[in-house]
């Protein structure tokens, strides 16, 4: 019989098919043909030299050659970085100005985290009560561009999702007097089965509910609301376990397309005994479909604990 | 400057990203050089006198030939007809026997409405707790068949997506009074400018805060809250509208791929003021990445205003 499971997190049901689950190696991606990319390409935007193909510079990281990481505004912004917040609501139609920030950051050294600089700027703006770090890799993730890079994205609403998984957390904390975040970690480190890698402040873990194939939590073992507030020390750490975590899904599935975000408690918001930050990260190796689209719900078509036990096996180079 | 609008109904923003946004007729599909498919094909487990290639039929609408519409039990059912609805609750890790049904509806007729039978029976089943009707067309719409089919499942839990709508739909009556569903069609039957056509007991529209070119609602005129209370004549009445909106999408974008899936109160509940079903079509021409992951906000290129207008001036044969 499938079972079902529920995200303590985000109280979302999740319909593990087993009868209908793949070995975590049928998700392997078949062998691609394709010529390795140049490390320089003169057409590329986001090459060194190539700087003024691509907007507006916010931030860089120098280094002796120049820079090692550079942040830019996006070309075709989904949020504009000038004016005011105005509200209308029309009886049923409610809209806001668009306004926010839209950047790229262009990641020199692939897993480097310097999208906290940015954060701190644009979480200081009015303006902003939410903020989204995420990348986008291969086609099928909705990337446009191979040399690598991230995105930062700040709205001038608190997305709704968001507001309910604040209020899932502080139900939880109501109930417990802990963080759900904290008290999951634990149980996760205990149990063992959905682990794939941890290093002193983070682990990179299955949720026992993921909504799809190797569906991946990274957090931070120390309880902190907000990404901007991480500690030098947790930045190398976790660059190094989104670097094995990546690792793995590189060599054990092949290159999967993927994205990831960074979900943080909203800009307006300061340390909170409830909220904890993480990292998620989602191959996309399945659709959605008709039933997703319907009721919200995932149907995984593998086992949390078979996925996380093929990544932990998976040797890095 | 873009422009964010927020759905009443979900409480969900969606940014309308008016510089990115593309003319209507730039979503056409390409054109594709595929053969025709064969009005019968021996493999094809749901075409007639391949009956017992199919699961086990659970009703059919019989016609002088034998059928024009059957149900049968899905190949790989993500949830399963035996068994008791057994909940464990282990600390932070919920779940739940996966019971249900998941039945595949062969449409011979192919916008025919009978799985409201089947609704019926289902719902009957206390077990039951929500009924989701979906038909996913093409393959970035995840189906695997080519014959004309949708599909039925009842879970044994609310999905928490569903919960939510529940509660704004609550929230809005308890603060007007009004269903939140009729307010909102009589908003858009007076501006008219997001119409895409009506019949008299239903109207096909794309939603003021629309999450992707083309998303699109059908809902009935008449209020009900749940699917399988529809009169004859609105069955009718659906079929012709899902029929016009269907042959707008097929002629204006070239036979995209799509989901559809039918919206009801939990199957528990019975006639509210505050619910109103209906239909939501997608489209699925754009790709979701890490933004909407990341926030659960979409990012529509298109304006719902142009979309509409461009579905109304397509003219079917």
């Amino acid at each position: 019989m499938p079972e079902l499971r529920q995200n303590i997190i985000t109280r979302e049901w999740v319909i593990i098919a087993k009868e209908r689950a793949r070995r975590p190696d049928e998700f392997v991606r078949p062998k691609k043909d394709t010529e390795p990319l140049p490390a320089f390409d003169p057409g590329c935007p986001f090459c060194p030299g190539n700087e003024s193909m691509s907007a507006a510079e916010t931030y860089r990281v120098a280094d002796r050659e120049g820079w090692k990481v550079r942040v830019i505004g996006n070309k075709f912004p989904a949020l504009s970085q000038e004016g005011d917040r105005i509200r209308r609501i029309d009886g049923v139609f409610r809209s806001m100005s668009g306004v926010g920030f839209h950047e790229v950051v262009i990641e020199n050294r692939r897993h480097d985290l310097s999208p906290a600089q940015r954060y701190i700027h644009m979480r200081k703006d009015p303006r902003v009560e939410a903020i989204i770090i995420f990348k986008n890799h291969g086609q099928s993730a909705g990337t446009s561009l191979v040399h690598p890079h991230s995105q930062i994205a700040a709205t001038p609403i608190v997305p709704t999702q968001i507001r309910h998984r604040m209020d899932e957390a502080i139900r939880f904390f109501d109930e417990t007097g802990e963080c759900v975040f904290c008290t999951t970690l634990r149980r996760e480190l205990a149990d063992r089965h959905r682990i794939i890698a941890s290093t002193d402040s983070f682990v990179a873990f299955i949720p026992y509910a993921a909504l799809s194939p190797f569906h991946l939590w990274i957090f931070p073992v120390r309880h902190c609301s907000s990404f901007d507030e991480i500690e030098e020390y947790e930045v190398t750490d976790l660059a190094a376990t989104l670097q094995t975590v990546l690792g793995k899904l590189y060599y054990g599935l092949n290159d999967p397309d993927y994205n990831f975000s960074i979900r943080s408690i909203p800009a307006r918001e300061g340390q909170r005994e409830y909220f904890h930050w993480y990292l998620t990260v989602i191959p996309r190796i399945v659709r959605t479909a008709g039933f997703e689209i319907g009721s919200g719900m995932y149907i995984n078509t593998a086992l949390p604990e078979e996925s996380a036990r093929f990544l932990r096996e998976v040797k890095l180079a």
